[in-house]
């Protein structure tokens, strides 16, 4: 059973059905009355993240993937609380002062604060991250309307490849391993583009699990279906040369999620106002497919035109 | 290192300096302008919980430690979230129905709702839970004045006999064997007294740790000591049994932690108030030294009226 579906199973009668809150089919929990959003996340060390070698940047990175759960709903994130299991070793003195100055790295550059947490002795090492920010609005999931284009924020699949370079699955020169690690750690979010989201999406979920799967969770209470059109999905220059080389097909490099970037569908009539705030703010946003109707199936259309047979569909945290 | 000198070395520059908002050295985080009150913690199988035979009262357990410490500071606790990390056998459809089920007796008791969560694959068993609750005044830890009286609610050390009745480390009949566990199980929260406590308290804690541990946590930042006097510590008829026949010293029953009484000082104006509020909410509150200076040592006075010399100061997490 699929992580989400256990939860909404045996949890979502436990979480606040009044229409102030969010129930738990949504990546945030929201109190309008009281004007706050939270996202709470467990990263695992060997499923969320490949070890602790890099202590500075495996913080850094999960920290982006937590507040990016707020930013993709329209909110700035102002405080996260940081819990952390493991033994001595990985919290020797060494790693927290590493730690603790890429926390403040991150810190400046999202204007973030740290408000608490806990320490644990355990085995296994995990972090779990509470992000945490104020507002009487949010971008909802399941309110994409039908004929809504389909947008994605920056490029896709380069974190993939990032991971796979750092798992030594693929061997890269040493420029261009480096530029996919780089990305693999350091997600861009973009929070500049935070409060204009709030105009223009219906609907807009952060793609964590991938491409398709976050797609599909984004509508998944929905009666709607999508097609995306696989030349449209943004990838960077560099990625573009491993899919020519042949060293990895696009479909699958873009939907292996940990890409953080916004997935949204918005009203075509604002297609322009989206374009001119994305550039206006320095923010790659590109239009990738269409919400259609629940009677059609929804689709993955290739370079020639023809279906794509898409079976792998990311990251699902199974049980 | 201790948990909480390792967290104030490395992180407390992180935390938010301004008066809006409380540094790392309490148990809640507090934004005062969004009347925001939050407590993180982690609970480990094997350290914070023996094992997860009773996934339901586990679960019951670490809810009420968690939100104890809203409770504790004078706040009511709203929401909460559950993270969870675990293997398919400790989240089985039987073990999560069972947990279901006792969170939402907990709901009705506490009048509190889940917000969200996360469920995770582990081999190591742990569960983050964030406690949420708002407010624009709360009890803050390093507030005690001199010749503040210290008071406790409800009675210390059932808990610690509880646990040990459980690791079979201390056998006793089957009555009083079920008392102590039900009490480790389900240690008894004063929701009634929260908003009363902003009224007379000028310092307060939980007692998780441990009777002296967390007195020396509440008032660590300030240049003040303690005398307690061993007879008035409340314990229960039946623990009183137990001191009686010499199965355990009081001392060490009652400084264990686990106990998730209030702690607290106010000034010996109050005296009468507190009696009379106690009462009237069916809540024992006990009187169990004063704060004195600190050209004074600490002290703990037994019923000889001599000082003990005590050096089990409960549990202390370390690294």
């Amino acid at each position: 059973m699929h992580e989400f579906e256990l939860v909404n199973k045996y949890f979502s009668k436990l979480s606040s059905h009044n229409r102030s809150s969010l129930n738990l089919n949504d990546d945030v929990f929201f109190d309008k009355i009281n004007k706050l959003v939270i996202s709470v996340d467990t990263y695992v060390e060997g499923i969320h993240f490949i070890d602790f070698k890099y202590p500075d940047l495996v913080l850094k990175k999960i920290l982006r993937s937590s507040i990016s759960d707020l930013i993709c709903k329209g909110v700035k994130p102002k405080y996260y609380f940081i819990s952390g299991s493991g033994n001595k070793k990985k919290f020797s003195k060494k790693n927290l002062k590493m730690i603790s100055k890429s926390l403040k790295e991150e810190q400046n550059r999202y204007s973030i604060c740290l408000g608490g947490g806990d320490t644990v002795f355990s085995k296994k090492l995990s972090f779990t991250i509470t992000s945490v920010g104020f507002s009487n609005k949010i971008v909802f999931r399941n309110k994409a309307k039908l004929n809504d284009d389909i947008y994605v924020t920056g490029n896709l699949g380069d974190s993939f490849i990032g991971l796979k370079v750092l798992q030594k699955k693929i061997k890269l020169n040493k420029n261009l391993g480096s530029y996919f690690k780089r990305i693999y750690f350091n997600p861009i979010l973009h929070t500049n583009i935070v409060e204009k989201l709030l105009s223009f999406a219906n609907t807009s979920i952060d793609i964590s699990d991938g491409l398709i799967t976050d797609l599909e969770k984004m509508i998944n209470k929905q009666k709607l279906s999508y097609k995306i059109y696989l030349k449209n999905i943004p990838v960077s220059h560099n990625l573009k040369k491993l899919i020519n080389s042949g060293i990895i097909d696009k479909i699958s490099s873009v939907s292996r999620g940990d890409d953080y970037q916004i997935l949204f569908t918005a009203n075509p009539s604002k297609s322009k106002i989206i374009s001119y705030i994305g550039k206006s703010l320095g923010v790659k946003i590109s239009k990738i497919g269409k919400i259609c109707a629940h009677s059609h199936k929804s689709q993955i259309i290739d370079e020639k035109n023809k279906k794509i047979a898409f079976k792998n569909k990311g990251y699902l945290h199974k049980f």
